[in-house]
């Protein structure tokens, strides 16, 4: 037995979600059969986390076993040719047979990106969350400070999450400006569900001005969703890297 | 009667091109069907060009003549909740009778976005040619440089073009390196068909060498189409601006 890590990108916009799930096409969906196709072996794949319908991902990691001879860095070509346009694998490698993509991330980076501006861009609806109101960039910072570090992060999970441990480290925050967009980086032990799209869409409201950034530390404290702001769209996030 | 002009957006990737074609999704197509919706009036668009399948426009010109009262200015909102999100109005205004998108139009700006680098990016797929070999920056600015002025750019027209006018100026080209990514700006009084993207599959090989920049000036010289370069695929294209 081998097992077999890739990292991959994909456009998240035409799948249900990255989790495999009957009947829908889903990134893992279409991965397990391009590597039925391109190997021959019906493989399970073990996926650093499930990103959700329309989110993107630059750098997803996956591994799964396999009985082939076939050097692990040969399997990144083959199984390209036999996937669709949207995913793409970067890099292929055998790692120790003890090698699980969940449970040995050590930590992850998420990107949220802003189109924030007065006009929609058709080109950019599945890539941004498009804000046609002003932003302000110093008070949705300050905001986010309170974010950094170990803290339970209820207040930032999706209501029908059934996670019951929501203590994350948060280990860095920044926000860059970037002509009409703003892009925001999380850096993280890990997230919980809707975990950056809630904070973003509570740093939102800080940003115009609807609330102050002191608001996200009583937010933060009370633990309770309702409590946060909206969920800010799926097509603005991408999940850049999983580090180990 | 009155005369209202749009300036829009859209994505192309899911047109088969902008002009209207009995049975197929175009941009001309969908626009016609939201101004029916928003207006009541069937109307005729004419367009300062059209642009092919899988080409975007962050700034396409349109003007169509209705009986309506509403004011030029009020037109925008109403079709753009009954386009598709691929399209999307950013202006509209009533303009002088006499005014055609088309035969108005003083010069016209288009970019070519190139992503270089050695791996494949599906998230890029629709929006940037994939080139996965080193191109020199400096031998592609010279080569460009023979193509500003005015001169028969037959060399550079789709073969099967029925123009037969081939003379047009160029008056700017410029590139520019972003990140991964190489722009490139041409400014002209008008584009032949391809003209663009025969340019840029000319200017590539010149990119990696396989031709000297020196040759742009022979290939424009021959007027012969095959003297030229590949056609550089249209999911770079964007038309940015029409000027009148």
């Amino acid at each position: 037995m081998k097992n077999i890590k890739l990292t991959l990108e994909y456009d998240g916009s035409n799948f249900f979600g990255w989790q495999k799930q009957k009947g829908l096409r889903t990134g893992e969906g279409e991965l397990e059969k391009a590597i039925l196709k391109a190997t021959g072996e019906s493989v399970k794949i073990f996926s650093s986390g499930r990103t959700d319908k329309g989110v993107h991902a630059y750098s997803q990691v996956v591994n799964f076993l396999v009985n082939s001879t076939i050097p692990g860095e040969k399997y990144r070509h083959p199984i390209n040719d036999k996937l669709p346009k949207d995913i793409y694998i970067s890099k292929s490698e055998e790692v120790d047979i003890d090698f699980h993509s969940r449970f040995d991330a050590k930590s992850k980076t998420y990107k949220y990106l802003i189109l924030n501006r007065k006009l929609k861009s058709p080109i950019m609806r599945n890539y941004a969350y498009f804000v046609d109101y002003e932003l302000s960039f110093e008070n949705m910072k300050k905001g986010l400070e309170y974010l950094v570090g170990r803290y339970d992060f209820s207040s930032f999970v999706a209501l029908r999450s059934n996670e019951n441990k929501n203590i994350r480290t948060i280990y860095n925050i920044e926000i860059k400006k970037n002509g009409e967009f703003l892009e925001f980086y999380f850096k993280g032990n890990g997230f919980l569900h809707n975990m950056v799209r809630i904070i973003i869409g509570t740093t939102i409201e800080i940003g115009y001005g609807r609330r102050k950034p002191e608001e996200m530390k009583e937010i933060l404290e009370s633990k309770d969703r309702k409590k946060a702001g909206h969920t800010a769209p799926a097509e603005g996030l991408y999940l850049m890297e999983v580090e180990y």
